[in-house]
């Protein structure tokens, strides 16, 4: 079994995890975990995204919340957007990275992000432009790369427009999301191969929901792929805040517990990885999706 | 990704799942259940224990239980056992096997089982002389083969001296059972390749639980290495009745789900499996640890 040596996992819950929670979480709450995020030595920490207030409410204080966290250097501060507007809100809140979101599922586009592939990517030529002579990074992402529940699973070639169209734009950082969990393990390891063998010069993430239980089947599956970046949220937060069933992203915990059993470096102290996560289920007053928290 | 076209799924929910059930399951809802899961399709049922009723009373029944289940040609309905005298419940309940089982570990052997392991297998012969010209068939378990919360991790040497002695004793089904949850993909992956190079004329199963999240990511790796037959329990119901956060085995649903997603075929009726799992959560009066039957 090949595997890599060494894995990046982004700690995204204060993004993903957050915006899952319906009542408003304190901006110093907010930095509280992220400063913890830091010290526990994740190396790419999505701290908000930059999105209309009326589409996220929860998201509304990132500005806020980026000039008051502790930054360490070597350690990459990361928002989500998908507009112009949020290119110069993260310019303004001097993150490192903004990662522009499409998905690959047209319904999706349109459902989530009101907006189609060819709509997007006009807006994300117009965030280019807008980033460019400022420090700020681009990265892209691709959700529903494995299958939509509307428009069913995802070919390459879909994703593959996709990618070529991030390509042209100079964006070389790309992160296949299994937004609806719909992935197996045979399917990520298949298509992450082939993404990798065909764009080496890309730098590719995977971003994984457990929505059918697959999250850490489809990371070990990724691993053996190549692949060596992982987005994860503490204590398991995500999914619906509607649906006390739904699954979100894998749990931090799950994922750097797999990983170091295996024997690959994540550059995470453990124990205070554990501390962050049994704080974020005392801040949401819930328990989240992640079995190592259970077992502690 | 190297994978097998058909995959046994044994259905081991009916001692692995209600004997993790602290109040007492009627034989008339025992017998319901393994008849649902005949109908699904499962080949092989485990569907109960012949071990001393004080030790674990839910399982005080199984001679009953097998009296009054309709049976089907082709499928195997197997019970657990220790000892000589579940060996002749066995043959007198007319089941098609017997499984002996023994820990890696002596603390758990000493805990769970009361022996040792020299014991244990002075009894097993006891249990193969008595079985002899009777049509019931044997197979062997090793529980902890990955790693015990009391012993540590379990070294490959220690499991091989075990699956000689079943070797020794004429047996050539063996299960290596992750009692504990704690083995990985990797080591999986390792330990299964290792024994079915050198031990091919051996029937290898995989038992594993969910404890820390990666039953699925261990089924995936086991898989690969060519293991084609795997316990799971209906609604992912097991664990400890008194440890409301701990995980029994991988649950039915999901591992079906899995194969079947990875083009593996099961031959379990996916509808027929979907309304047993919901069955046992009635029954039981709990979600289980089963994501395709949250989803449903």
């Amino acid at each position: 079994m090949n595997l890599p040596e060494k894995v990046y996992v982004a700690e995204i819950g204060p993004r993903d995890g957050f915006q899952s929670v319906k009542d408003p979480i304190s901006v110093e709450d907010k930095v509280k975990s992220i400063n913890m995020a830091t010290e526990a030595g994740y190396k790419i920490i999505e701290i908000g995204s930059f999105v209309h207030p009326k589409a996220v409410a929860q998201m509304a204080t990132t500005d806020e919340v980026a000039k008051l966290i502790n930054r360490k250097d070597g350690t990459e501060y990361r928002v989500l957007t998908t507009n112009q507007k949020g290119i110069e809100r993260a310019i303004a809140a001097e993150v490192d990275k903004a990662k522009l979101t499409v998905s690959a599922s047209e319904t999706h586009n349109k459902n989530n992000f009101n907006t189609n592939r060819e709509k997007a990517f006009e807006e994300f030529a117009r965030c280019v432009d807008a980033a460019e002579g400022s420090c700020l990074k681009l990265s892209g992402a691709i959700c529903m790369s494995f299958g939509c529940p509307y428009d069913g699973k995802t070919s390459i070639e879909k994703i593959e427009a996709i990618v070529k169209k991030f390509i042209e734009l100079g964006i070389k950082e790309i992160s296949l999301s299994d937004t609806s969990g719909m992935g197996n393990p045979l399917e990520v390891y298949e298509k992450s191969s082939y993404f990798i063998e065909k764009y080496p010069e890309v730098i590719w993430t995977l971003h994984l929901h457990n929505t059918r239980g697959l999250g850490l089947a489809n990371a070990a599956a990724g691993l053996q792929a190549g692949i060596t970046r992982f987005d994860s949220s503490f204590a398991g937060l995500g999914g619906c805040p509607f649906s006390p069933n739904s699954s979100g992203i894998i749990s931090t915990e799950d994922l750097v517990n797999l990983l170091e059993e295996m024997k690959i470096s994540t550059g995470v102290d453990f124990d205070k990885m554990i501390k962050l996560g049994k704080f974020i289920e005392e801040l949401v007053g819930k328990k989240g999706d992640s079995y190592i928290l259970k077992s502690k």
